[in-house]
């Protein structure tokens, strides 16, 4: 126990994020138009059918799929369109209130069929159109009732508004009970040496059926900036690793995660290369609003009361200490406990101790580990006695916070997620009927 | 989807398990003593100290713990005794309502002392003994108020009756609604080559923090055949891997997780060797028992209503057969639409398109994949049309049954889990305070 330092014991600091600022609002980047409307997919007849399109010939577009070996048909259409038009789309057909997987091969033909009006009322090819879906598995698209709501929708209902975006934004939303957004702006050279105003701005949806390597969750990403496809894959990848997988509202994996990374070039900003100084820049504000969205998903998780978020300090490297603050808000313990603002650390620590790397464990030494709370350290090698009540208050915040050190090193990892709550169970125990 | 046979279509058989009939009673095998009483340690004041003995001298024991990277206290002093007494115990201390696990040296100390008053009552060693614990993790066992309780019980509180194991049973209980039990008669040939009546018996406690690779549970399986500790190992691992590896309640693995084998050879029966033909029927019994454990567990998992069972057939080997099964009765989705009683079958094929062997995903054709509930099968490759109000009322049986075959070859594997219930939330989220 001697090698914790009296420091850690007493204050365990909030972990540095290097990110830019983000806002939690809507905006649309130049070079891109969007719009949404009711079709008649969902029972409650909200907005179900959806496109993000571009205003003038294709942009650039990376994806991030889910890994489930049973992928809906949109994901499959997608990643075939995705390699056929090597990185380049003009419109995303957007579909709630039905996942259209595991619906076999007529269920692919019911997203091919959409996706080719699509493209026809657009005048392009069919690979430059993608596809994203959500809602109830097994059940079909009711493609007579899209056909002419798609033709419409991307024929005159299309905006390059904030509004517009917005309304998109509400179009994805299943069980969500907001509409995610989050904006950053930033600054690139121009080909003049000018710095041009650069926008990345993305929607999402959350929010059951959320786990790392992807969830129930589909997320556009927007931005003016110039970049090739491939450029955008490798700024998409490190955003995905670093916030999308560290999310888990209920440990369950999807069949139709998607997120999309799109760039108009519209700014008139030089490209960006993956070697560039400009890349970072680039990347940080994707991982920004990544993130920031990532954190309102889990806010707004199924049945939800607060966000659980564990930032991890002194680990090995960023994969441990990223597995070991996945295994602490995924635990359903430390979430039911997060749920009764009950500051049951025990249960915190056994999450530690169970995290796993490409299902190796973590190792951890219980001498050197140290847990805070809500800004309370409550275990440094050893339990640290603590206000119980006082802490209990700090708990009722909107934010529970777990900060662990694992004292072997210097790396930092986080990871959110949200409290397990009866109306998690109420809301999941009668979906389908 | 002409690959599916037209028999798979419309019933899926249960699975077969071929082992022996299991009575679900408490039975002493000869050669062991038990007894338990209230110690003060839970809150309660239920029975919180027991202790399992031999009758007479060392009895041959194999032990499979936690994984966890931060074991509790007695599961640091049973690996070290089982290892400096190589495979030999006179007794194991059972504490609950206190983990001992987040407690540091002192904790160690603590369970030391424990120990040292056991071995000291029973005039052996101190690496004779074993111990285990369940409870609240963090919080220090009152040793002072155990120091008489255990010098009592050990000298003179231990009766070798089956109805002195079934208060064993008793003591082991935290949030467990009922004690567990199950036991296995066979023959094995004597010395004289006429057979031995053997009895394979077992008590366990669950029921939160279970996942595989053990789960916050203590198991003792007593037998009084013949057999070296190695031997009862190899038995053990065969039937943890099969059984308890595959029981989830929450997603949670703890700090405390222990099961010990134990034969004390009083049958008289030949010592089995792990090469012996006597050896697949010892192993059987003992699977059996651990099997039948396993699944009184999750049927008494925290809140459950009903026992959640997936039996996988059609893989292409074991381990893909277990992790799809685990996957299925693991997702919180599955089990809080078991708890509706909801055919929502859709979420039975996402959480089989996430099975992972080692981090990588298990293959699956969907074109092949066919899944059965509690009898009708509900997808063939594409979804299956079925009278969903009578499946509704098949599903609010006591057991919920779901069926999947891979299609992909001829092993087959279990799990067992529950349904996730809006009073799991409620006992989970006011625990320690």
């Amino acid at each position: 126990m001697s090698s914790v330092s009296s420091d850690s014991r007493t204050s365990l600091p909030p972990l540095d994020v290097d990110l830019p600022p983000v806002e939690e609002v809507v905006r649309l980047p130049a070079g891109f138009r969007a719009g949404a409307v009711a079709a008649g997919i969902k029972a409650s007849g909200g907005l179900d059918l959806g496109i993000l399109a571009t205003t003038n010939g294709p942009a650039s577009v990376a994806g991030t799929f889910t890994t489930s070996r049973l992928p809906a048909a949109p994901v499959r259409l997608s990643r075939a369109h995705l390699e056929a038009a090597a990185g380049r789309t003009v419109a995303i057909l957007s579909t709630s209130g039905c996942a259209n997987a595991g619906t076999g091969e007529v269920g692919e033909r019911d997203q091919a069929e959409l996706g080719d009006l699509l493209a026809a009322s657009l005048g392009v090819e069919r690979e430059l159109t993608l596809a994203v879906s959500t809602g109830l598995i097994g059940s079909r698209l009711p493609v007579e009732r899209l056909r002419d709501p798609v033709t419409r929708l991307a024929t005159s209902g299309l905006t390059a508004s904030d509004a517009a975006f917005g309304t998109l934004a509400e179009q994805l939303m299943t069980t969500d009970t907001r509409p995610k957004a989050a904006s950053v702006r930033l600054e690139l050279p121009g080909p003049d040496a000018r710095p041009r105003a650069v926008i990345v701005a993305g929607i999402a949806k959350g929010v059951g059926m959320i786990h790392p390597n992807m969830a129930t969750m589909l997320a556009f990403i927007a931005t003016d900036a110039t970049a090739e496809p491939g450029t955008l894959g490798t700024a998409l990848s490190r955003a995905v690793e670093r916030t999308w997988n560290q999310l888990t509202v209920d440990g369950d994996m999807s069949t139709n995660d998607t997120v999309f990374l799109l760039a108009s070039g519209a700014s008139g900003a030089m490209p960006i290369e993956a070697d560039d100084a400009g890349f970072n820049r680039l990347a940080d504000a994707v991982e920004a609003v990544a993130r920031s969205l990532a954190r309102q998903q889990a806010a707004d998780g199924e049945g939800a009361t607060t966000l659980l978020t564990c930032g991890v300090s002194g680990a090995r490297d960023d994969a441990e200490a990223r597995a070991v603050a996945r295994s602490v808000v995924g635990s359903s313990l430390v979430k039911a406990a997060a749920h009764g603002r009950d500051p049951n650390w025990g249960r915190i620590l056994a999450a530690v101790g169970t995290a796993t790397v490409d299902g190796q464990p973590v190792p951890i030494d219980e001498r050197r580990l140290v847990i805070g709370l809500c800004g309370v350290t409550v275990f440094a090698g050893e339990p640290v006695p603590f206000d119980r009540d006082a802490l209990a208050r700090r708990l009722a915040r909107p934010e529970v916070e777990i900060r662990v050190d694992l004292g072997a090193g210097g790396a930092t990892g986080e990871a959110w997620g949200c409290d397990l709550t009866e109306a998690y169970v109420a809301e999941n125990s009668a979906y389908s009927t």
